[in-house]
């Protein structure tokens, strides 16, 4: 398994990219093929360490993060991204990964690899921890504008995700809708409804925003405009809630003394609630393995996320999500 | 000013609804018209007080949590939300306040009173805190599926409200949307956002989820399926973060010690994110003073609730917004 990594996509790329990917090549042995400007990667290579499992594999171009994506990919053809799904699509590597322009991501992986066959629409498929373990939100962002098949296909295409690779045996699937009744939402929602519940999946209903992180429900169907609000709030208010309390805390002494006695406790749940430990979204519904990664991604969760690609590989995910559409 | 009180909505009433009134009238001298069942509301009025500014106006009708808000409206001319609103359009109260079926409030808001001239959907309005004072989020659940004028529309509201009501003096409107340019989005929030532009309003652009709380933009744009989905979800995920933090907390010596230096921060801190202190969501966009309040609120939120509806008449919110509306 080789795992291809767009070196030059990410706010702090290439630094944080090639040190989260080295660090997982150097601890799990993970294949690692950088892809991007040479010297550039080179510099920021840490010495020692056998370097056995990395590779670079040279190109110019990147695609900015402000650059329209479908155009920047039809473009420019030598850019990392594309280069890097290009080497998947010649079965040279085996997944991609990328903390680029995440719609120069989605599309370089939908033009250059192609969908499932019956899939309308690939998605990105957000992993996020709840009270009870995981869930997964899909779509994140790669639809905006979704038909209420489409918004089915996320749910049948999470479904053989979460069974595959995140070992759930019957996961849970609730539609994102404003009001539990199957009556309640949009158009697209209680279209999708129907379809849900006639269908053979594990279907709880519509979900509300209160639902998501409760660990009720398993797998949380949206479309990517709303998807992605959900996940750049929660990210948000995770954040702003531990600030706010933070300044509550330091404003009294017992506060402070608080705050000692608490330390370790904050740091253990900051990391059940951050992204870094998940690190990256996968693209469902392509003819290979694509991962997302936020912009600002440390280090920590270029390597995570290098893992996940390097899982969702060993799991040959397309091959079992081809085989359980049919 | 006089506020009817819909004695008989919400998963409490009407012990916790006449209760909150009970305090409105007691504390701030609010007059109150308690609109339901004589001899239910007459058990929970709380004896002793001054009762002068309480009086019951009885109907024996109901409008039940999980009915179709429309066809309940229609039929159920003695249902209390329906007589209060009355009243209201009689002129014998300045505003109606309903914590039962919110759809219902809406319906009976908008079918009697009217929609103020030029506005084309009445909209829900979401006061929530933020790390810098106040947001307002717009639509927060009555429409869900909406043409770029009315999100347009939603802004002229809530800047109006803003302006008026709680004294903000050039409120930073933003459009939910995901991604910071104007061309990202879905069609309804591309349209949208030229409309914004080429406006008057104090407008910052496009927000994005993580934005919302961070107190950068004080009137947050969206169609009320969005709305309605990022008002439950902080709900849930405030609540949530901080069981699991307790959780964390009450697992360990330290952290025990920890909470009982913080116990009174963590409650300063949650009335700072707790919705009740703020109490309800006003209909903007009718010709009066209709507030829709959260079916569990409890009896702050209530008192609370009324206070607004109180103040929202004294200002009379419909008369400056026709205004402005010109």
């Amino acid at each position: 398994m080789k795992i291809a990594v767009d070196a030059m996509g990410g706010d702090n790329a290439p630094e944080v990219v090639v040190q989260g990917a080295f660090q997982a090549a150097m601890e799990w042995g993970v294949d690692v093929t950088l892809v991007g400007d040479r010297e550039a990667i080179e510099a920021y290579l840490p010495a020692g360490g056998d370097k056995a499992s990395i590779q670079v594999h040279h190109c110019k171009d990147v695609v900015r993060m402000d650059e329209a994506p479908l155009k920047a990919i039809r473009q420019k053809k030598d850019a990392s991204v594309a280069v890097a799904f290009d080497l998947h699509k010649k079965g040279l590597v085996d997944a991609v990964l990328s903390a680029g322009n995440s719609g120069a991501t989605l599309a370089a992986a939908i033009l250059t690899l192609g969908r499932i066959k019956g899939i309308e629409r690939p998605a990105l498929t957000g992993i996020l921890p709840s009270d009870n373990g995981r869930v997964i939100l899909i779509d994140v962002g790669a639809n905006v504008d979704c038909r209420p098949i489409q918004l089915f296909q996320f749910g049948l295409m999470a479904d053989a995700f979460a069974r595959t690779t995140l070992g759930m045996t019957n996961p849970r699937v609730g539609l994102l809708s404003i009001g539990e009744e199957g009556g309640k939402g949009n158009e697209q929602v209680r279209s999708a409804h129907d379809l849900f519940r006639e269908s053979h999946l594990n279907f709880i209903g519509n979900v509300e925003g209160r639902d998501i992180f409760t660990g009720q429900v398993q797998i949380v169907v949206c479309d990517g405009f709303v998807g992605n609000v959900v996940l750049k709030l929660s990210e948000g208010l995770a954040e702003g809630l531990f600030k706010m309390l933070k300044e509550e805390m330091l404003g009294s002494l017992a506060g402070k003394t608080g705050l000692l006695f608490n330390r370790r406790i904050f740091k253990k749940f900051m990391k059940r609630v951050d992204y870094a430990e998940y690190g990256g979204a996968p693209i469902l519904g392509i003819k290979g393995v694509g991962i997302v990664c936020h912009g600002g991604s440390s280090v920590k969760a270029i390597k995570n996320a290098v893992k996940m690609a390097h899982d969702l590989a060993m799991e040959e995910i397309q091959t079992k999500l081809s085989q359980q559409l049919k």
